[in-house]
């Protein structure tokens, strides 16, 4: 057995603990030494990192690519891909899909990582197809959760699916919220490998206190890789830490042994770049238990206390932790990760704030019951679907993105004047408004442009990672 | 496989995180809860409990032990003792020894678990015969550590010997600064389960990340019990915690089912607990991985780091810490917990302050040395040996306490005007200049007696807990 370790360092890392505020500067100075460690790979793309890059940093996502991509000169580099919804908050056409994927491949990535939230994998089709098409590694992600429709069975199929017609690469165990046990994640392991002779990788989070022990059973069971996250950005909602792993397989004989000291200088560089971002940190100093039963991954939990925060409603925190599996039950027990999270835990605020349940639904639930997102695991409740269907939509079967005209002609003719390249168009398509306030100041200084007259996008409201 | 927990909470999980700070109150209010969690037992006294109560609380330990004592109705309450040292700072008599012993049977403990810091089972030798005599359980405790005289052979001898010579009731490797991987422990478990039929304990610190890991692969070769404290008080310098362990252990089958709302009731309290004692709190985000390699477990670390900033010369802790593992060698390499890392770590303070190795010598090195503290693992650095015994110092061989004549009845005729009962005394043999400060404050409020002429203690120059 010789377990490999992916390091989540440069996204997940401090996706999960800094609120994804790492800079550019910051994840480039330390690549060639992360370069140097013997990685699998190294996931430094993709998730949120294209948002917040844009959103609070002023950054493009794109020259950060190309910055960590030239420091990598042995290992892999990794990104985090949602599906037919990208690194943005709904599903876009096929076409945007293809020049997305396309300039991903321009820019250099390995390895790209795709799930859907659902586990709907017509909503993974056009995205693996066009990963394939441009020679890259596709690796397809599937959203681990409990329910009771959820089980060995229900996930080794999916497996076997991405092998057989998405034609991975090699698969992924994604579990954001840290609810895999070690037992499970042996009877999981062994179950997949039976029918899928694909690599399988591991991603957990150690919300919960399980993911190490999660990994050590995983791999005794037969999985190749693991994700871990450099010690000073590792626990808490993070990935665990590589060298505790690392050491650990070691001693068992299951992989080779790693330079604590080389690892060491890594995590001396992140303790004094995470001592920056303090003001973000979500500074755990233990688990949450509490997440094995409510199954509310971080960024939920921080996007709901806001939410509540500005409605001056945070005494009805409890309550709404108690309505969150609630509209999940409702909603066919989707796994909570982006979009689902968001869209669950909007509807849960607001079935409290306002003290029915569905008297307002949102617009992103609307189109979740009527088939927008995908198929859920389990059945929606018919009493919702009948009251969201009672008002003449009409639930829709086939694809989603089917019924999503293409996008990218229309666009580009109405942006011309502020995208000046394909990398700027995906950014607007992607970051609606905030997208274009980013290129507007980016190119007013640069180029002296004036914009005043471009086209205007509104948000959604969705509430985006904070 | 049926692996059972011991709970650390009351003991050295808030000994870790919280210098120990807790009080009676805070603990025996939550007790009866901890009762219903089913655990092997619980660890509420002992370590640097009984210093800590007296010196910063202010206090009755005695007390403490009663009334957590009768708030355990169905879990046995277990206590850490230092063997022939303890809960003080050096050794004492055999009668010291013979009457602590008895104090604690009369106060209601189940089960003591003693170790020695150098291994040396003379150490253990009359506390654990007394133990046996008052009907306690007698679990032996090794102190684990790593130096190229310490291997697998070598515990599995101690661990052989502890059941014939010292007749214990059970065994428990002690590792307080989580360095056995979960390899060696796999290897340590099974070479000791060949020679020796007593139930098995594992006792680790989550410093490096390795503690949870180190579990299971330890239960997986039989261990059969690991400590544990709540989620709260979990992670960082303390034990892994309960809730992530009981949901994974039983997840394979090697345990029961947890009850997680019970745990997350103790879980919520201590962290409301936790939040008043945050001045106290080392609030360590993640692992210290590099301990895997200096070695230096947290108390050890605080109390080098408050001696430099005493001699305002912080900025020689690197230093410092190349200094330890040097020191460690010329002692014979002896394991870090305390009074070992007490003596290591202010020798390797002075040796590095006054620029020149052992110009100054502390009197507890010298004792160390001359084989007070016992035999060390390795024979210690002959030009050290001889430059203390150059001062016309003999090394004894024997017994340390051998050398130690009776202290009871003579300190009970010199403090029979402030020790008011054999608990009293036994305070102040332990606690010196401290114990007496404490009981002349306790007596002249409650009883009005005035202590002008009593008896004076001076501190040694140990380092306290802090």
């Amino acid at each position: 057995m010789n377990v490999r370790f992916t390091d989540t360092t440069l996204r997940d890392a401090h996706q999960s603990l800094l609120a994804t505020r790492l800079s550019t500067e910051e994840l480039v100075k330390v690549s060639s030494l992360i370069d140097d460690v013997g990685y699998n790979s190294v996931e430094m793309w993709g998730g949120a990192t294209f948002d917040v890059s844009v959103r609070y940093l002023g950054e493009d996502p794109w020259e950060r690519l190309d910055r960590i991509r030239e420091q990598f000169k042995k290992t892999k580099i990794q990104m985090l891909l949602r599906g037919q919804n990208l690194l943005g908050y709904r599903h876009y056409a096929d076409d945007v899909v293809e020049l997305f994927v396309k300039k991903v491949a321009d820019h250099g990535m390995d390895i790209v990582r795709v799930f859907d939230a659902l586990n709907d994998f017509r909503n993974l089709e056009k995205a693996s197809r066009e990963i394939k098409k441009h020679k890259m590694h596709l690796q397809v992600a599937i959203s681990y959760t409990t329910s009771p429709v959820h089980n060995v069975e229900y996930f080794a199929k999916l497996a076997k699916k991405a092998y057989e017609e998405l034609s991975a690469d090699s698969l992924c165990i994604k579990d954001m919220a840290g609810l895999l046990t070690p037992g499970e994640a042996k009877r999981l392991v062994e179950n997949i490998k039976k029918n899928c002779p694909l690599p399988l990788q591991i991603h957990a989070h150690f919300t919960t206190g399980l993911a190490d022990l999660t990994y050590l059973a995983a791999a005794e069971a037969g999985a190749e890789i693991v994700d871990t996250a450099i010690s000073a950005l590792a626990y808490g909602t993070s990935q665990p830490a590589a060298e505790s792993l690392w050491v650990s397989f070691n001693s068992l004989g299951y992989a080779s042994k790693p330079d604590l000291k080389l690892l060491k200088s890594i995590s001396d560089y992140f303790l004094s770049v995470r001592e920056r971002h303090v003001d973000h940190d979500v500074s755990l100093l233990t688990i949450k238990p509490e997440v094995l039963t409510n199954q509310i991954p971080g960024g939920m939990y921080s996007n709901m206390i806001s939410q509540l925060k500005s409605q001056k409603a945070l005494n009805k925190l409890e309550e709404v932790l108690r309505e969150v599996p609630r509209v999940r039950e409702d909603l066919g027990y989707p796994p909570l990760v982006t979009p689902t999270s968001q869209i669950v835990g909007v509807q849960a605020v607001l079935n409290v704030i306002i003290g029915e349940r569905y008297k307002v639904i949102t617009n992103e639930t609307e189109k979740y019951v009527l088939g927008y997102y995908g198929v859920p695991p389990a059945p929606i409740n018919p009493e919702l679907k009948k009251r969201i269907e009672s008002k003449g939509k009409k639930t829709i079967t086939g694809r989603a993105a089917d019924y999503i005209p293409p996008e990218v002609s229309a666009s580009k003719e109405k942006f011309k004047t502020i995208a000046q390249s394909d990398e700027d168009l995906l950014t607007l398509l992607l970051l609606g408004e905030v997208g274009r306030k980013y290129l507007v100041s980016k190119y007013e200084k640069d180029l002296g442009i004036d914009f005043s007259l471009a086209s205007d996008f509104s948000d959604t409201t969705i509430v985006y990672p904070v």
